[in-house]
């Protein structure tokens, strides 16, 4: 038996909020889903694709008679979306969010958001995503198996907590709880380095002037490394902005360990290649395969 | 009408000789296929997979009946390959192979074997493969509907560039010409950089003393990006070994890029960011989807 919330309010209706919508109708858990967003165009089309029931554009509005409103937009605009939520919200709300930074969000709740409110806001992160965005790309099944952290704070409600792990339960995910710090470093070094690592191969080719168009010399390697290089180019400029200081640490990391290669290759390392590569490969085989 | 080759040698008999040998079977452009190798074991497994019908760790005696060989070591047991081979290969006989970096292979070449046999190399490269290797990972298919690039030198007799063109025609390949510079210089742009950038992405969280185990905070962007981190770790080194100065390039203009992005970031400059990553996601959604 699954909670119901009688209306659900999404803000934020592409790939992540509009597949959270999508789940939660298809479960029964919502029974109306209020879409929020900017553009009355893609707000009329997710009414079309039955991922929403109604909209509007107006977040006051949307969230006043809600139970659950779960948050999808790129981070930037979280700051405002707080405060224009404030004071309009159910006393028994349960926020809830899909960003992929959390410490700059629980800072921008905590200023924006009474202590009342703040307390049910449980912060979120599924560990779920395509290189598609959009709403056309959401899928009821986008989060089913996959990894949510929840990075809840002193202040925030254990009933909320409790809730929001049911949720995301129902929606077949594994729902673990971590520091928003650890989270944010984490999270840095497995999704965001990679993402701006793609981003920055296929720049570097496409531009180059020692190269003509060269993606046609490239096989199912590359095209799988630079999957996440077709990613949403505003939801990854808000991420490297909001979890920066994470963000440079590990570019930095990774720009040392290019260099030592580079030192590897140089010196004719043969040895020291192999024993990385091969490091390389048994932790993926092990964990990734 | 495909060209008949009574016997044919792999030497080298992995992912890509597999593949090569099990594709010319199955198209019955072999009729006898000798496999050559170090690794007794490993023949006689591919012999039992019906991948190669004898085999040899004698080079000279298994070519020396040979109108085809094909050689798909790892790169650096080339030099010795072409040195055991001269003076016993037939004066008509196609030699070809399927290595990732060219200059190096053809300098090699040019040393090892006499003018008249060296008339008979015809230095190529199927961009294609797996993360997986060794023999049981031979596909028939592996290289229908992929690229092959052929790397000919002013001294290469031209029916055997007009054979080993057909040859890889007859596997449903692409077949275009380059010189053995220009396919390295690309090649360490398109493969040889994203594999190592690969490698070092996985060495890098899995040893990282902030980090736990890591990889179960992935979602599908990392698996696919790190897929080419589990290929062959002796075949990469030698990759890196022999291309070593285009790959040294490649990693020092890629650390550039690293470096403008740090600096991005750090100036918060969300305006080059944005535009950066759409650069990106463009290039791939045109030329990759």
């Amino acid at each position: 038996m699954h909670k119901i919330y009688h209306q659900v309010s999404v803000i934020g209706v592409g790939l992540i909020g509009g597949s959270f919508a999508l789940a939660l109708k298809e479960l029964g858990i919502a029974q109306h889903v209020m879409g929020i967003g900017r553009n009355e165009q893609n707000l009329q089309h997710a009414v079309a694709l039955n991922v929403i029931d109604s909209y509007t554009t107006d977040v006051a509005y949307g969230v006043s008679g809600s139970d659950l409103v779960f948050i999808a937009t790129p981070l930037a605009s979280f700051k405002t979306i707080f405060a224009q939520m404030s004071g309009h919200l159910k006393p028994d709300v349960l926020i809830t969010d899909g960003g992929s930074a959390k410490s700059p969000l629980i800072t921008w709740a905590q200023a924006a958001l009474s202590a009342q409110e703040f307390q049910r806001f449980v912060p979120a992160h599924p560990i779920a995503g395509r290189e598609h965005s959009g709403v056309d790309a959401a899928l009821p099944n986008l989060y089913a198996g996959q990894r949510v952290i929840l990075t809840p704070v002193a202040q925030t409600d254990a009933q909320a907590i409790e809730d929001c792990t049911q949720l995301w339960q129902a929606l077949s995910c594994k729902v673990e709880s971590m520091a928003a710090d650890y989270h944010d470093n984490v999270l840095a070094a497995t999704s965001h380095l990679p993402h701006l690592l793609a981003f920055t191969l296929v720049d570097l080719l496409h531009e180059h002037p020692e190269l003509g168009n060269v993606f046609k010399y490239t096989a199912g390697g590359f095209r799988d490394f630079t999957r996440i290089a077709s990613s949403d180019p505003v939801m990854w400029r808000d991420i490297a902005l909001c979890n920066d200081e994470a963000i440079i640490r590990w570019l930095t990391h990774y720009q040392q360990a290019i260099g030592e290669l580079i030192q590897a290759v140089q010196s004719a390392n043969g040895a020291h290649l192999q024993a990385k590569f091969l490091e390389a490969k048994q932790a993926r085989d092990t964990h990734l395969s």
